[in-house]
């Protein structure tokens, strides 16, 4: 579809460039955004700018925060310091911490060992993990003694939790893995089988 | 979902207003802006920034334009004054331009007579459009001999087209609507019955 408008293709293409968005999806929020009051633009405009400057990684666990030392988790002096849970994306941590079913600190590893993609452990932030799982357990901070592990179920966070499982085992910590099965109200009838298969595996004897 | 993050919020917020994109979304997109490089950040919220200072209605059918003066469309020597098509929104022009079977002027309504949501004769360009029509009639430019109303197929766009063609029927202009039917290619299977219904009423005879 030709505009005959630079202004207006160049964010058409910007917003394509988004996941999920196609250039159909593209045109009509630009349009949308044509029609949008000024101010609307420019506090679109602005919170897109501003966001990069704003939000750093926690040095500590690696989610995404504004804080200017540590995050909102690892700055919390309520928390469990000995339970320690390991996820791939800072979104997951607000996730799992609205569960309400976890009180202790996070770990984000930015991702998952995938050889295919190209992601090796180097890429993740496996070294600060291991360095701070050691500090835990032998200076003076309470150690840390569970680590559970709430990766993706794909391929990648299995290879993720099978790596680190081996080098965590050695040095003597508790590790877990979330349950996966069948979802709470969730329809047997709509389950997939590999889901399903993983439900009867991990079953609990009552 | 709570991230403590205010400049994340703010532009989960500002995302989450535009059409078709929900909290969730929002959230993804906002993650996967605050992931990407610098130069990204910059690009979208310059195009969406520039876009309200760059864009422009043209001063004579309406649609968007980044021209100064006239737009792409009325400003080709080489289409033909005679005949108009007019749409409901900008972006319906380049749809029925690229389809390459109509040559004539473009006249934007920007939106369709509604009195339910209080949208009356007077919030669109008929104005204009009726002053368009009868400076072609009387002064030297070529008059205005037919008009093709391209409006959605819905009840506004009835509405539209009802009080439109009243009005330029009585002035002497041709006008006619864009056929609605099965689409070529469509199986009547999978057809609604209002489309069905229309494409019995319009049926051309052989």
């Amino acid at each position: 579809m030709i505009h005959h408008m630079p202004s207006f293709e160049k964010l058409v293409f910007e917003l394509a460039r988004l996941p999920g968005i196609g250039p159909k999806t593209a045109q009509r929020l630009a349009y949308h955004i044509l029609k949008s009051p000024a101010d609307y633009t420019e506090a679109l405009s602005e919170a897109v700018r501003q966001l990069p400057e704003k939000v750093r990684q926690c040095p500590q666990c690696f989610t995404y925060t504004e804080n200017l030392d540590l995050c909102h988790y690892c700055s919390n002096p309520e928390r469990d310091d000995s339970v320690l849970c390991i996820v791939e994306e800072p979104g997951d941590i607000s996730r799992i911490d609205s569960s309400g079913a976890f009180r202790g600190r996070y770990h984000v590893l930015h991702g998952a060992i995938s050889p295919l993609d190209g992601v090796e452990p180097e890429d993740l932030t496996i070294e600060p993990l291991l360095k701070r799982i050691r500090m835990g357990l032998n200076d003076e901070a309470p150690a840390i003694k569970e680590v559970i592990f709430a990766l993706d179920a794909d391929l990648e966070g299995d290879t993720t939790v099978l790596y680190l499982a081996k080098i965590l085992k050695e040095k003597g910590v508790k590790i877990s893995r979330i349950a996966h099965g069948v979802p709470i109200g969730g329809d047997i009838d709509y389950i997939d089988n590999r889901t399903l298969g993983r439900a009867l595996e991990n079953r609990i004897s009552l």
